[in-house]
């Protein structure tokens, strides 16, 4: 390293977590959009949430190492060449994905205040205001957390340990990309950017899941790392779009259609492989039964919780039920994915429908065994639009553990869309 | 790296693997000043030995590569730093350990032509010379023909593979070291120069053996990381002492006194923990039988061939008929060691010796099980005096197998030095 880049570095205040506002996932900047043209005044409510109570993340991260994150993040703005990129790159085969409007919103625009508070020694982390805006909190929240406790763990760690640390986990990942290897036609992108280990070790596993896998590696999530990386940046949709319309409904008749219309309003805006069913949300059964017949011709569907083999069996059933047929349909597997779990997923559907992956948290964070009390494995950490217009939303899923919202709300919910009795699926990650 | 740096490296014509004269072991420079004091015009020829054949070295490495590297080494002078350190250094408590006359004549140095023909897939590569000067060519021309080997089979691998290759071989590393972590009382030094994997991996163990292990890790037999990463530079003399002496001999009753010719000129030369006995050239057990009795007075012993344990026992009863107390005295293991050896050896010696151990090919060099074909294990290579004045050296050593000389000669020397049957053990690195 040379003199003055290392004085540079010694002259830092922080070491920034996030440091630029497209390190964040591509399906974000899809859904901002779609809410900037769709929905742009409705007041949300982000929230953490740590499903792990067992890790005390006020105890272990500094409270005012967090604020000097956020408030950094706050500081940021799309640059010149983030701004072009998004502007001139082809996402999905597709030119100008994003509008000049949309474009020139984001061009002014720097994150909104968050409210933070300790409790119990948990991180109370809010963020309220125009939808559009609040959610692009989601992944840099987390992200920063995620990193924060990283670095706790890591701060008493001497040199070589470390280093051999390090050595471990490429170790891990390299051996997955010596099992993922010799499967014929697999498909695979890296979705780990919200529990990734750190930005730099996101960085490594796609620089290496690349290197080892060839054509079978699709892209990142990550619009920032996929640009630098001249990757293609992956992803369509999420819950919020269904969580957030479905709380502003008025009645049960326009609760029960606000699935079907978050995916009319996206049918719209987007074509091949965006359209992308995500749906679970209050379970997939009844969603699909329910499901109005245009959207038995959209490309696929996205299993992100329950038996992902059931959930994809019923996906299966529902097309041929339809008429279309599934060999020309693409599912995408997210949910709590590992290497034997991805084996198996696609020697049972490999040549009966297109198969891709998503794989997140055990690609960009399995520290797993590789500290004394396994201070370093990953742990279940979200940020959730919890409040619409005033409203609570409600998630259901395919497993009541992921499920989200006050009781009564709930079980509204589940009388109005028809949910029955659901499998318990331990959530690790 | 800064702009400059990378600038340079490019215009570099090679990458040179030994790029001191000091890049070589402690007891090579403490041997060559006895041999310069005592016989400093003997005649001797050094010659490469792969006793490894199934490893073709001349067709893994490029000849022009090969003459470059030697080249180089032939360039090399001791630097006004690597001179300031080895006149001004305390080695083994002793201050001014080179004579001024001895540092005169080092400083002035220039390695001496070497002689290279291929034959049969491998390499013959002699020196032929003043004593003083030719031997000072083992080291590094085994530390070459190993790294170049190296850069042969790293040569086609990309850079993630590289990385988790050197991933994988730190972990190996640092098992061992957590293996070792616990043994009470445990004293280790590097010996791994002359079989290293290469000159910056072996840099690489060392710190890590230091950070690891702290005040068991002794030092290293390397000067150069000694100097460089301020550590104990280890080691006292080998067998090419008793092997050239020897050779010199005219009468087989010169012969039988050899070996302890060798220890008297030593004995007048050095003190304490360098009088360390390796009795094993012509077979430690007859060795030890007809030795002077100021010999049992030394500070330790070196075993390095044959049953280790074997070796030790014999000296303890050796030094209990001399009317020594073993407690008093120091074992040193060098022989083909694995973190079970070591193990094993401490529990059983510990406490009714001094133990410590010179841990060579498995710690610089312990790739095995890496890469396809496992075409980075080490193999067993050697530079040895193989004549002096005209005629051939002779080594029986406790193992046959590492036995060398024209058979008459060994026959002879088996004769004079009362060796029977000997055990053989597998030569492994």
């Amino acid at each position: 390293m040379d003199i003055a880049t290392r004085v540079h570095n010694h002259k830092w205040k922080i070491d920034p977590i996030v440091r630029s506002l497209i390190d964040t996932d591509f399906y974000k900047l899809l859904m901002c959009q779609s809410i900037f043209r769709n929905k742009p005044d409705t007041q949300v409510t982000f929230s953490l949430i740590n499903r792990t109570k067992s890790i005390r993340l006020a105890d272990l991260v500094d409270e005012g190492e967090l604020r000097e994150q956020l408030d950094h993040i706050r500081s940021l703005s799309l640059s010149r060449g983030e701004s072009t990129w998004l502007r001139g790159n082809t996402f999905y085969g597709k030119r100008q994905m994003f509008t000049p409007e949309f474009m020139e919103w984001f061009e002014a625009l720097r994150l909104p205040p968050y409210h933070l508070e300790k409790h119990d020694g948990q991180y109370e982390l809010t963020f309220e205001g125009n939808w559009p805006e609040v959610m692009l909190w989601e992944i840099p929240a987390l992200a920063v957390l995620m990193e924060l406790r990283s670095r706790a763990v890591l701060h008493n760690m001497r040199r070589f340990e470390l280093q051999v640390l390090y050595a471990r986990a490429m170790t891990k990942v390299w051996e997955k990309v010596e099992q993922l290897r010799p499967i014929k036609g697999l498909r695979i992108a890296d979705f780990g950017t919200r529990r990734r280990h750190s930005f730099l070790w996101q960085d490594w596993c796609v620089q290496a899941m690349g290197e080892g896998l060839g054509g079978a590696f699709a892209g990142t999530s990550n619009c920032l790392i996929a640009k630098n990386r001249d990757l293609e940046a992956i992803g369509t949709n999420a819950h919020e779009l269904p969580m957030v319309y479905a709380a502003l409904a008025e009645t049960d008749e326009e609760l029960a259609r606000a699935p079907y219309d978050v995916l009319s309003d996206w049918h719209e805006e987007h074509e091949g492989n965006l359209r992308i069913i995500l749906p679970d949300t209050y379970g997939t059964e009844g969603f699909l039964k329910n499901a109005p017949d245009w959207l038995a011709n959209w490309t696929g569907i996205r299993i992100d919780s329950g038996d992902p083999a059931a959930g994809a069996e019923t996906a299966i059933s529902w097309w041929k039920e339809r008429g279309e047929d599934p060999r020309e349909k693409l599912v995408i597997f997210s949910d709590g994915l590992n290497v034997d779990k991805i084996i198996e997923l696609h020697a049972q559907f490999s040549g009966r429908v297109n198969v891709s992956f998503g794989w997140g948290t055990l690609l960009t964070n399995d520290f797993r065994g590789l500290t004394p009390d396994d201070a370093l494995a990953p742990f279940s950490l979200v940020c959730k639009a919890v409040a619409a217009n005033g409203r609570p939303t409600v998630k259901l899923s395919d497993n009541p553990r992921k499920a989200m919202g006050p009781a009564s709300e709930i079980e509204r919910y589940k009388r109005v869309f028809g949910v029955g009795a659901q499998e318990e699926v331990e959530v690790e990650v």
